[in-house]
């Protein structure tokens, strides 16, 4: 099996909410806006986050059971420094973000990060890790902080 | 802000069943293996997925509550014919994953998909989907069958 994630699906209870936040604060652009059901938007070569309408999440699992409530999973976007890690916690949570975590110095990883939440329950880490690199064919390394 | 994730990251009970799973059963390459606490494995151009222990996630979040139970969130691997959608869930399935949907038509977007959750609660979906496309520069296209 391929090292592969095409798609990241994220149970919405409020669509509208997701796009305020993410296409009317951040300035992003759906790949794909489906009335009452689910809002894409492109993150890299070939993959893509949704926002899927809670009820729909649920009947696509078809477990039976509502697993639609959003935990134990975070989004970590990195930026190239402490100052942009303030400038975009602080546009997230001007848009409607939920600060977690005022930005600061990480236990873990040797990063300087702040944490918002979304408006349904998706948590962002916005980090500057000075040990984060990717070389020219898109391999991650981990420096010495690490 | 860039549309863009470098890590996601799960809250993990059993990082050694991650192991189990990903590097024994499928067959995956970690990043970056730090007994007790993470395990990373390369999605992409710059980014990551991450496991990480359950513990240390909710000290990272540093929110006081336990958020580390995983819900709200599928993973998505695309391939390319049903076929493949039945190869990939069941050796999932017979590396100790757990059959939630075995392969059939979806719901929704035209898929024929199956569901599996790995030992901490993460679930994938493999699918085909015949309108599903990737442009050179790694656009996402979704075909009249969306």
């Amino acid at each position: 099996m391929k090292q592969q994630v095409n798609f990241v699906t994220f149970a919405t209870r409020d669509l509208d909410a997701a796009r305020r936040f993410y296409v009317g604060a951040l300035g992003w652009k759906p790949l794909l806006d489906v009335e009452g059901e689910i809002v894409f938007f492109q993150l890299g070569a070939g993959q893509v986050l949704g926002f899927f309408d809670a009820d729909k999440f649920n009947r696509d699992l078809g477990t039976g059971e509502d697993r639609s409530r959003v935990s134990g999973v975070t989004l970590a976007h990195n930026v190239g420094s402490r100052e942009e890690v303030v400038a975009v916690v602080s546009a997230m949570a001007a848009g409607g973000g939920r600060m977690l975590k005022v930005p600061q110095d990480g236990d873990f990883g040797g990063v300087f990060h702040g944490l918002v939440e979304d408006p349904n329950g998706v948590i962002w880490e916005v980090a500057h890790n000075p040990g984060w690199g990717v070389l020219a064919d898109g391999t991650v390394v981990f420096g010495q902080e690490e």
